[in-house]
Order: structure tokens, then C-alpha cells, then sequence
């Protein structure tokens, strides 16, 4: 049985991750290219092993795309698997208690750069192949597409998918790069945030001047920006732009009070961030201002004197970078829209405003009454023994929106991460558990999957 | 007569002006040290030549005070000059014309690092006494004291004052340290504003966090930090901190009228450093903005992500660098402590503020009535053709209020300078009309100050 052959096999199991997590394969730095290239290498061999056909390196103008697929049936349904074989950059080196490149295990957990994102939960993938394999046969059809630039913005993954559509067909997205709620309480995201994304300049005096020689006499672009800024939630923290929440699903008071099961304590949250109290728009919950509510955040601002001591100057120009996270059904074109045009808008007489636009991604929610959704959800109760809760992450993964529109196909976020993981951070970990219960919980997912199917088909 | 003399030596004034400049005089930085020594040596000279007695370079903790005095008769009121040979650092060179310490005339002005600021207002001091010998006696007691630390903070000259309160008892201060709003009108500085200067930290989460899985949910501190800012003052741009404004001085309309006497055009202003409107307190003049009226100005403000690029994170912490100009009868001791007691009392509950006080510094304001103002009005009048216009600055000389508390001394600033010359920037100039009207000026300051005190004494 496959729960036999995962447990007989599970040391070689980790042993494979971690000879290719010692491979650094950082996306973002010219000098790791050849690392990039061995992980690639690294995993077509893998993909080979377990039994896919047409594994190849598939060329971008950036760095290779895994690929490999297993038709077993053209009337049977089709995965299409995606995650990403890049890593961050690990630096800073001296806050990692063991170089990120050297993995160990302690605690029951992988620490190594990738050992989580996404290298750890894409193995989890290649080594559930390999169960099914020993299980008999693969229950459906399957395509695996691993790409290696998820770290530096996916920029060639789009060019990809457009030019490989017919290749690419399929009849659903799974993806393993997200987390989970806790060991003891599975959940799947459903829900992720859109961005839009600025940096604002604020023009006052043509040079800097003397604070004292024309201070109170003129604009000073600090002083205006943070006024600006300041302008833009009201009392209650809802965002003041025009027509900003027009496009906002309203949930029902069943959906909110659906997502607010999910188990989250304000003064657990509080106490893990340091925070001497939660902050944020009235009338939500910490669990909906994050899952279900668009937000505006500085994310840099800069402007004057900044060094030590004290220089009086009024500085000739301030910036800000500005982002919204936006939820359905804002757009990121509409959101930029608005944002650009307001915020010329409320600028003061005294000064000059330029607004740049830098990147925008679109919000998704997957359906979770879905075949699809169902089967993930039933192969986690399975492998957890407890149904998994639907969240809403507020982060974004601007490639959903893509698979949706390019290929329109939905997505099954099925992770096993965790918020603890430190992923992007020093010190990034996967639990054994998480590693191990993944390959447990993928076969089922394509067996749930592949039933329904059958039955319609 | 003094005046031909002036005229027959102009000369060769200016070539030891020139010969003064050349000597890098740059107190911030210790490679000039040397040179700082050197342009006290050649100043303790020149005042030997014109007659002073007691000439000496007063050792301190750091450069030498170069004091001297003439002592005619006890009786006499008594002058104490006060200037200085250091010179702000030159750099950035490349945006100088011609190099900042090898002084050329051109177009009828002396450009070179301090020939304005205020080696050039302090050689017309030099050049007045050897006028004044040559014409017959000093008519009252004069005593200079020039200082080497000017630029950096003047933190000897106050020690040096405490310490040696005998030796420079006077009637009255006199300093060429300023400047007149035009060489066809005149002016004399009679107001100074003051100075209270502080570092603000908001600090929000524990550490930076992903605005997408907690934004909308933790105070942003630099959110935070805008919108204090902004509430620091109102739709009508005045001050709300608590008792600001309790001790400031309020102006008769008479006074205020007198004040906007000032030849000043918003339009010229706006064009001088490129603003498209004038901005400031409701219900008061640009003029009296700048002279009488405190102000706040963020000199500034850092946090987040600044690089290039978009980075989304929302920051542990935020910055700000927020100066207050005070005038009468605010004190910086005072004004500090609302300052810190108010911004503490507006942060909300989600972050914790710091607020780090720099520096200070008290607003003066000369008598217009006294014997001193009057006689340099009248010496101004008399060189000019054109009686001068009291004026009110809106920067700070924190050594004016130190002689005042530590000598119980009032200043006359009798500057020669103009807003166009460049001080502390490159291609720093000076007027060679304005050099020589200095000459010419100061021994009717001196004839007209002891004149009434003899008569009374």
C-alpha cells in the first residue's frame, strides 16, 4: 500500500530533497545562473524516474521551464501542476543559524533556503508520482510545469503559457506554494488579493532651501505628502478614493460568518507580531480585513534630511511608495485608475504631484464547490483526519489570475506550508510532518479527482 | 576724510581680502586644521597692524578665538565685535565657476568660499578700525572676538563666554553676519527665530511585515506617521499642539504694518524657487510668516522600502525629523516639552512612539529704540542716502540669545550682505560695493554710538 511505501521510503525521500537544496538557486543573482540551471537539471532527472514522458527543459528568454506530463487516457481529466524549482536570495547569511545552502534537519524540520518555497512542496509532488507509481497506475492525466523565475517576477512563465496552450491543456491548476492554518487544522486558500502598486513624488521649492530663512511661507512636500497621505483612509480606516470599493464583493453574512470560523485569536495574533494592539477598518475582523477587504499601505517613504544629527532644510521633493491590495471584483487597471487621478487631485496649490504606476496583479477567488476544490478537500480529511477550513490569504499570486485568464483554469491552492515556515527570511524551515503528510495527501487528491470524472465522463 | 582713504585703499583692502580667502578656513573637516590655524594667524595680525591691543588667538577645546581690543577711555561705552574666520566646506567643487578657495572678482564681485559668510563681513571690521585709525582716535572702546567654530556649532564660544565675562564686558554687540534686503534699500535684522528640533520613531509591528498576508490588519507605522503629522496642523495651516501658541508675542497692527513696509512680492518669490502658489498660516503675509510667526516643517522622513522597484512590506518602523521655529516668547525649552508630551498623546493604541529632542535655540528680537539700533540706522542712512528697514528673519543665530543670557547684552546686526550670495552653497560671492559700503559704514556706527553715551555719561 502507498501509506507502506511512503514510510519504508521516507528517509530516502528527505535524503533526495536535501541534495537538491544544497543546489542554490537563486533567481535573482547572475552568479547562482549555473546553480539555477543544475536544480533545473536536477529535477528533469527526478520527473524522468517516477515514470513522466516528454520531460524537457523547456527554453525562455530567462531560465528553463521543467516539463513533463503522463497521458493515461485522453477522456480522462488532465492536471496540470505548477510551482517553481528558484529560491530567494539568502541573504543575510549571519542571521542563519546553519548556511542556507548546507540543509539540516532539527526539530523535525528542514532548514534550508527553498526547504518550504518552493522547492520542499514541489518534491512533494515529484515523490507522489513515485508512490502512485508503485501504487499501480496514475489515476488521471497529468503535466507538470516548474518554472524557475517565480523569485524575480514570472515574466517569461506568461510568454510560456500563451505560446503553449494546446500543450498546456487541462482541465485544472494545482499548485502547492501556499501554507496552512496548523499541523492539526488542514485548510486550503480560496481567496487571494489583487495589487496596485505606486510611487508618488511630491514637488514643492525648485531646491532645497533653508528651513529658517522661508519656512511657514512654503510648501514643504513632507508636510503635504503626509497630509495627502493621511487623506487618504478616514476616521474609520475605510479608503476615502472615489468609487474605490465600488467593484467589492459583498459577502453574505453566511460567507463572513463561514471565513471567521477559521481559528485565530487577536491576542495570539497581537503577541506574534509585537503589536500592542490589532489595527484597521471598522466593522471587520482581523480574519476579513485580511482575507476579504482591499487595504492602502505605505510601503517606503522618503524625503529631506535623513542622516545624523539635524539639518534645517525644506527638502524640494518627498516620496512615497503606495500599494492597495485589491479583492473581488476590483481590477488592477480600474484600482490605478482611480488612485492616479485622485491623488493629483487632492494635491495642494503649492506644490506638483507625478504618480508612476509600478506592477498590479488581479484578485482571484477559486470556487470551493468545485470538483476539484472537493477532491482537495476530501484528500486532506482523509490524510488529517479533519475537514480542511477555506481561508483567504491577503497576499497575491499574480500567476492564478494568469492561469485564469490564458488558459481558464481555475486553481487548487493545495499547501502544506506554514506561517512559521520564515520562507523569504533567515532560517527558512519545512516541517518533516508537512513534507511527509503532502506526498500522503497528493495521491488522494488525483484518485478524488479523477472519480467524479469518470462518472460524468 | 575717511572717505578719500577708503577710496585710495580700496585696492589693496580687497587684495588682502582675497590673500584671507585663499586660505581654506574649513572647520568640519580636519584635513583643513592647518589652514584653520593659518587664517586665525593671519587675522591676529591684521588687527596688531590696525592698533588693537592684547591681540591674542584664545586657546578653547577646539579652534582659537581671535580676540583684541582698545581700550581710549573707560569712560566710553564700549563695542563688542563679534564674526568668524571658519567657512562652510566648499564641496560639491565641480558646481563651483572657479575654484572656491582661489577667489576671483568678476561682474563686480568677489567669488570664493567665505566671502560673504563671514571672513568678508568680518575683514570690513579690520579695514573700519584701520580707517578709523588713520582718521584720528576710535571714538569709543572696541573689543572683537572672532571664533573658529561658527559652522560647526559655535560649542566653544559659549564656554569661552561663561568663562571670561571680565574681559568682555561691553555695552552692546555688533556682528556683520547678515544681510539687507537690497543694495538700494537697506535693512537691518531685528528678529531672530528659535529653534526646537526633534527625531520621531513610530514603531508598529516587531519586525517588517508581508502587506499582503497582514495588511489591513497592523498599523502601518508609516501610515501612522502621516496622518500625525498631518494632524499637527489645521485646515488653516496653524499649529493644533496644545499652548503653542500661548506665549507668542502678538503684534500692534502698527507693528505689523510697519513690518510689511518690506519691498516683497509674492510674485518674485514664487518665481526665486519655483512655486506655483504661497502657502502658509491663514491671515498672515508671506513676510510676517517668515518674521513673526512660529512654524512646524518635517526636515525629514524615511522608512519602508526606498530602493527601485516595487517591495511589498509593510515596515517595523518609521522616521521623521520635525523642527519647530520659534519667536517671542516662546522658549525651546518650552516648545520642546508640548512638542514630546502632544506627539506621544496622538499615536493610536496599534504603535509606540519615541521622540528624541536634537537641539535648540532661542528667539531673539532686538530693541528697535535703543542707542546701538538707532546709530546703525543712522550710519546706514548716512552711507546709503536711504534709511534702512527694520526686518525680521525667519532663521535662527543661537549665539545672539547666549550673549544675551550670558552677557545681559543686546546685538545690533549690521550685515552687508544679500540673499544672492550664495552662503553655504557653490559659487558663494560677495559685492565688492557692499565690502567697501561696510568700510565706509561701520565708523559712523561707531561716531553715532558713543556720541549720545558721551553725552549722557
Amino acid at each position: 500500500m502507498a501509506t507502506t511505501y511512503l514510510q519504508e521510503n521516507q528517509d530516502r525521500f528527505l535524503t533526495e530533497l536535501i541534495d537538491w537544496l544544497r543546489i542554490p538557486s537563486v533567481s535573482a543573482d547572475p552568479k547562482f545562473h549555473g546553480d539555477v540551471m543544475k536544480a533545473a537539471d536536477y529535477l528533469k532527472a527526478r520527473f524522468e524516474e517516477v515514470g513522466l514522458d516528454n520531460v524537457e527543459l523547456c527554453p525562455t528568454s530567462g531560465n528553463p521551464i521543467v516539463y513533463g506530463e503522463k497521458i493515461v487516457d485522453a477522456s480522462l481529466p488532465t492536471v496540470l501542476v505548477y510551482g517553481h524549482y528558484d529560491v530567494q536570495p539568502a541573504d543575510p547569511y549571519e542571521l542563519w543559524d546553519s548556511p542556507p545552502f548546507e540543509p539540516v534537519i532539527k526539530d523535525e524540520k528542514i532548514y534550508a533556503r527553498g526547504a518550504c518555497d518552493d522547492k520542499g512542496q514541489v518534491y512533494m509532488h515529484v515523490k507522489a508520482l513515485e508512490v502512485m507509481k508503485q501504487d499501480g497506475a496514475f489515476p488521471c492525466n497529468i503535466k507538470v510545469m516548474i518554472e524557475g523565475e517565480e523569485e524575480i517576477g514570472s515574466n517569461n512563465l506568461a510568454i510560456f503559457v500563451r505560446e503553449n496552450k494546446v500543450k498546456l491543456k487541462a482541465d485544472v491548476i494545482l499548485i502547492s506554494d501556499t501554507g496552512m492554518l496548523a499541523n492539526d487544522q488542514p485548510s486550503i486558500e480560496v481567496g487571494l488579493r489583487g495589487l496596485s502598486y505606486h510611487e508618488v513624488e511630491v514637488t514643492g521649492p525648485n531646491r532645497d532651501l533653508h528651513s529658517g530663512l522661508y519656512g511657514g511661507a512654503v510648501a514643504n512636500p513632507i508636510n503635504v505628502l503626509c497630509k495627502m497621505i493621511a487623506s487618504l483612509h478616514d476616521e474609520n480606516n475605510h479608503i476615502t478614493i472615489p468609487e474605490f470599493y465600488d467593484n467589492v464583493a459583498v459577502l453574505s453574512s453566511e460567507e463572513r460568518a463561514e471565513l471567521n470560523r477559521v481559528p485565530h485569536s487577536d491576542d495570539e495574533f497581537k503577541r506574534s507580531i509585537g503589536l500592542p494592539d490589532v489595527y484597521g477598518e471598522k466593522g471587520y475582523t482581523t480574519v476579513e480585513r485580511i482575507g476579504i477587504r482591499p487595504t492602502l499601505d505605505v510601503n517606503g517613504i522618503w524625503g529631506g534630511y535623513t542622516g545624523e544629527g539635524a539639518k534645517t532644510v525644506i527638502a524640494s521633493k518627498a516620496y512615497a511608495k503606495i500599494s492597495m491590495r485589491l479583492v473581488p471584483n476590483q481590477t488592477s487597471e480600474e484600482i490605478t485608475a482611480l488612485f492616479q487621478k485622485h491623488f493629483a487631485a487632492i494635491a495642494p496649490s503649492g506644490v506638483t504631484v507625478k504618480v508612476k504606476p509600478h506592477h498590479g496583479g488581479e484578485p482571484v477567488v477559486t470556487p470551493t464547490d468545485s470538483v476539484a476544490y472537493k477532491a482537495a478537500a476530501d484528500a486532506m480529511e482523509t490524510t488529517f483526519g479533519k475537514r480542511p477550513i477555506p481561508t483567504r490569504g491577503g497576499g497575491s499570486i499574480p500567476i492564478v489570475a494568469m492561469f485564469k485568464s490564458e488558459l481558464g483554469l481555475d486553481t487548487v491552492l493545495l499547501g502544506f506550508g506554514l506561517d512559521s515556515d520564515a520562507i523569504h527570511s533567515p532560517n527558512e524551515h519545512y516541517g518533516v510532518f508537512n513534507f511527509l503528510k503532502g506526498i500522503e495527501t497528493i495521491p488522494h487528491f488525483y484518485r478524488n479527482y479523477a472519480a467524479p470524472c469518470r462518472h460524468s465522463g
